[in-house]
């Protein structure tokens, strides 16, 4: 019983894990801001990856994320570029061309000057890359021991013209991923445990990408925290969607399959970090994923939305041998600080 | 030599706490990020409180703080508070209505629900007093011992016609201070080192307050981390103003002197997070001081721009006897996590 109750009162690891229990917290921060919601009436999407206000003929798009990841240096990037991307990425999923990042940066006493320096200039090479600059910023520096080495939290800004929804899916939409999944994820959780493993992190800026599709999507997401299983829940549920997937052609590389297994993740739950899912109508998957294919030839389709009432709106696999199973938005234990 | 070379090598708590070292590590950044630097040509005054970015008929200014402090919760405030009003008063300060805020908060494994949610409600009650809603956040939660309980780091967009800038000092320019400074910086000194003290957190959002006098300002600045000192500094460097300051008129309280002194801390590097310094034409500043004094009683004029060369621009203090002695950019110790 004593448990129980501290388990409640307290905040635990899965509030950040960006399953079930996340959206719990996230529902009672809410609830304690009722004034605030009220005054955000101008304000749309305030639920999905980026908030949106209308500017007239535009729309401000506007995002934050925070990073204090372990390990903050990893295979193929670091805590500065996944900081950059991940706003980036916010923006861009919406539809929207992101104009300007805000780089707020907390340092524990004692961190390495140079390993601060390394990260802005991967944050420099974002930018170079993405095309969408930092312009405003705070540093602030804690004592030793009151921190896990660095934190950084991104915002960003873009316009946009129509702004994609993730509650736009259809029915009889089809379902592409951009690339293979969770391979942010299966990298950091190597470089952890210590396992050998190939695979780099996906991490990268998204916006060209999706800026050279945008017209044909009508729902996306960036499959970062809680992987594909918490990403295309949500956009199943705002769009009262019934996702079937595939397991023929579940966008994960055979490692990430061993890899899962042997630290007993669910693979569904592995965050990417420079990949999207995405609903388009069956007319327009060809030609999407032509385009995509020039960037990532493993862009491919993975699953079709079915006419759903709301009792059965959802993701679900549809097994090899034919059998049918949910794939729940993430529960369990969840491993928190990769993305 | 051993110490020194640790030094340079490593983030100590001077670089974070507004003064000369904090300058000096922001400008080792800005030199990391030159890619990042060339793409923002289309923002300006990114070295203000805000970035400024031109949409046509109006301007949006985007900016962030980030605040992990100690204590949380002080005498009329808390890190909520003080986390929503910074960034308010950041666009205030540009001549910005500000439209939006987003909130992210990274919260230690263990940490109290109970204490959050209040955190929360503070946040609602800025909301609530200025107008100014939040829109969108992100919430992470890090192992016990890698946080000192809670960081927040909020992020927010205004819109503006006429931006005030920070080097719009002319010569002939009153300096306003809105009320008596110093006062956030007080109230948590005094609980943190035990001192017995009436004196208050002046936290409080400025948007209206400057709102109602923007048109008369030609610089402006909420004199936080750094205080009066570091603040004051930046507009005079900015416009290239000589600014002399009458002793028999500083903004502060007696307590205010006595606390300081007795802890050893240069007043003028006190914060406020609910106080601005503005310089206003002379012509203007009667009308403006009898709008703001309707606040805010102890509102009043602190001193005056001179004509200056390069080599005599700065922060002066004109004392009782007629001496002068000029206020630099504070370069000693200061008092981190205060603000």
């Amino acid at each position: 019983m004593r448990a129980k109750k501290q388990n409640n009162d307290t905040i635990e690891l899965d509030h950040g894990g960006g399953g079930y229990k996340s959206w719990e917290l996230i529902e009672e921060i809410r609830g304690n801001m009722a004034d605030s919601r009220r005054l955000a009436k101008k304000w749309q999407n305030c639920e999905d990856d980026a908030a949106v206000y209308n500017l007239g003929k535009q729309k401000l798009v506007f995002t934050t994320d925070a990073f204090i990841i372990d390990p903050i240096f990893f295979p193929s990037g670091d805590i500065g570029k996944i900081a950059a991307c991940g706003t980036i990425n916010d923006l861009a999923v919406m539809g929207a061309k992101p104009i300007g990042l805000s780089l707020s940066i907390v340092i524990e006493e004692g961190f390495s000057k140079k390993d601060l320096l390394k990260i802005i200039r991967s944050i420099n090479n974002v930018s170079k890359e993405s095309g969408v600059p930092i312009v405003t910023g705070d540093t602030k520096v804690t004592e030793k021991g009151k921190l896990d080495k660095i934190e950084i939290t991104t915002a960003g800004v873009g316009l946009a013209g129509k702004i994609i929804e993730n509650k736009g899916i259809e029915t009889g939409d089809l379902i592409i991923a951009s690339g293979d999944l969770g391979e942010h994820g299966i990298a950091l959780l190597s470089q952890r445990f210590n396992c050998k493993s190939k695979i780099k992190s996906d991490c990268k800026p998204l916006n060209k990408e999706i800026g050279s599709v945008a017209s044909y999507l009508h729902s996306c997401k960036d499959p970062t925290r809680g992987g594909l299983a918490a990403n295309l829940y949500e956009m199943a549920e705002k769009s009262g969607a019934r996702i079937i997937l595939e397991e023929k052609k579940l966008p994960y590389k055979k490692e990430a399959f061993a890899l899962a297994e042997l630290l007993g993740i669910d693979i569904f739950s592995l965050p990417s970090e420079g990949r999207f899912i995405a609903a388009v109508s069956e007319g327009d998957a060809e030609k999407t994923l032509k385009i995509l294919k020039k960037n990532n030839p493993e862009a491919k389709i993975i699953g079709r939305a079915e006419k759903a009432s709301n009792k059965n709106s959802g993701v679900f696999l549809k097994t090899s041998i034919g059998g049918i199973r949910e794939i729940e938005m993430p529960r369990g234990k969840l491993i928190p600080r990769i993305c």
